[in-house]
């Protein structure tokens, strides 16, 4: 945590100092409402993903209209929120580690806590540490729908860590875990929805093994901020773990949204950023470098604006100007973080404004927590 | 900071969760001790850049080992270290905005601190905070060595600001900042000596018009890991502002250091992460991604394999395995980060380790201080 809070409430935006990471409140509330409305009149849950936001004031809204709980990435994380007043969490990856697994099984003593596995010496430990809990954890098999990374392959592998699951005391077969993460940035709208429709067709194969095998069909878990209108259609999905729509970063503003139906989700996250140095023409030098403004999908985008973010170095961010005004030295301008959840992962705050004021800090409890 | 700390002194490492943050104290010594050696005989000063480690235990040994203080990047980092007790900082950077200012005034009464300007009007700005807290602040000019980034153009317009600031009764001209930081990942050695030398013309140029018009030399500082003794060589140099070598990032590592003269330096920084999901013959996914491992100057590194990092996500990263031993899911492997001073950022802790057990842990106290 910094040493001086970046700001305190009452205080003009043109008086905070940068960088700071601004939640532009009544975008990110618009967010929130659009979100479960794009949904009305469908048979689906919400458990939107926390790894995006970290902060359990902005699980708790998600909650607050209608989301049945949150996902997490990682146990800490988890651990922040049911100390924030989450009280269902699915940890939304595998759990791999006697320290982490003890950590899990205690936590299920204090909240609803589901986790995924791909591995059947995997599902053995889960079941030890709840039994030395005396808990009873959630299990869901991660299966591979496309993206290639975590999950068990989605025909007999699948079905006999679904199997290991309901033969231990311990724990409970709860479904499948199928989230199609290379989906979610193809640019147009039917690449996507093409992704899903074989996500789609591999969580079927998978269900029904399952289901002929006698165990009980669970829930079907997953989606994206891309695409989950896709998965909400498909009538195979029970629940969507959206993240970035609360946000809405400049990686995701470059896909194709028309004739998705998926609502157009305004930026509402900036980094707050100072020109520190103009001498050149047509540069301005910001102090948001990487440290301040995460790069790994591309570069942040100067909010409404012509003038253009050419590179990041670790303090710095150089920016051609193409004639904006607004960029002499010392002014102060909002930056779109090219990737929302490893921006936030940088700041411990959320400097909430409203009509030009601090209305709230809210911290990001878990920040950092990557264990 | 993370609601429990990673580790404790004696724990083993084959035991400390992941994923962590871990500092060979070993291979971090002998890069201590190093680089002094490395200028022994020459009449330089050492100012190691502590944007780096981000931690004033580490800068309290560079300054045991004979660093006249350290360098930052911003007025938080400064902070951090002059309440860990570091008695002498060079913000090696503009400050601008009247909050920061007040803070950097401020800490000038209790540690001696000087900064830089590019900028007429950001030095009076200065004089006025100095003025305000009844304390002198030393200013140097930043100059455009070649970076392109900050700084004034090495000729009249350097000049022009020197002498503002010679006027300014709350400020003292203190010398040229002149840091190529293009130059320091140039692969070749000749290429990284050939921009030295365009800087040591650059620097020569502005102290030959600041000289003669009537004002004290001042230091010249600059400097990098991949650089340092060029500079050292040139006779116009007085300080270096060297910071990766403690910690020998990958992309450092890539560089040729062949007849630079400069010392191999080791890793000694690496991000410990566990295999996490084995269900590919050749891929290996570890809970290492891009929260725990910056990749803004490329993947990591499997420490010691042949095993390679292909790609980060949020909180995955994906391992071929290519044969190598030790991936098997549950194994814990050590990572060379990509870039160090972004990594460091993303920790509260350094996990200090020896011969296999931790040794202490050192807190990251201006971790995410980027204001």
């Amino acid at each position: 945590m910094p040493r001086i809070p970046p700001a305190w409430p009452g205080m003009a935006l043109a008086d905070l100092d940068t960088p700071s990471l601004i939640l532009d409140l009544d975008a990110f509330e618009r967010n929130l409402q659009r979100l479960p409305e794009s949904l009305a009149g469908r048979q689906i849950m919400l458990r939107p993903h926390a790894k995006s936001h970290k902060c359990p004031q902005i699980a708790l809204r998600q909650i607050a209209l209608g989301a049945v709980g949150v996902c997490c990435q990682k146990v800490s994380e988890a651990e922040a929120m049911v100390e924030g007043g989450v009280q269902d969490v699915l940890v939304a990856n595998e759990v791999v580690g006697a320290a982490k697994l003890r950590r899990l099984a205690a936590l299920a003593r204090q909240a609803k806590i589901a986790v995924c596995a791909d591995d059947a010496g995997n599902v053995v430990q889960l079941d030890a540490a709840a039994r030395e809990f005396g808990v009873t954890l959630d299990v869901l098999v991660e299966i591979n729908v496309g993206a290639n990374r975590c999950g068990a392959e989605p025909g007999e592998p699948a079905l006999k860590i679904a199997q290991a699951i309901a033969t231990c005391k311990n724990l409970r077969y709860a479904g499948l875990q199928a989230y199609q993460g290379g989906a979610q940035h193809l640019r147009k709208v039917e690449e996507r929805r093409t992704a899903i429709d074989a996500a789609v067709a591999a969580v079927e194969r998978a269900l029904a093994l399952i289901e002929k095998a006698g165990l009980p069909r669970g829930k079907v878990t997953g989606a994206g901020t891309g695409t989950y209108l896709f998965e909400a259609a498909s009538r195979v999905y029970d629940e969507l773990q959206v993240g970035s729509y609360i946000f809405m970063d400049a990686d995701y503003a470059r896909n194709d949204w028309t004739e998705s139906g998926i609502p157009r989700f305004e930026h509402s996250l900036f980094v707050w950023t100072t020109v520190m140095s103009r001498t050149r023409a047509d540069i301005a030098i910001v102090d948001a470098g990487l440290k301040a403004s995460s790069v790994d999908s591309g570069m942040p985008r100067v909010a409404d604006s012509v003038a253009e973010f050419l590179k990041a170095s670790d303090e710095h961010g150089v920016i051609k100007v193409n004639g904006a005004a607004g960029l002499a030295l010392g002014d102060k301008i909002k930056l779109i973080p090219g990737h929302c959840d490893p921006t936030v992962n940088l700041y411990d705050y959320y400097v909430c404004v409203r009509g030009g004021k601090v209305e709230a800090l809210w911290p990001i409890t878990a920040r950092g927590a990557v264990w």
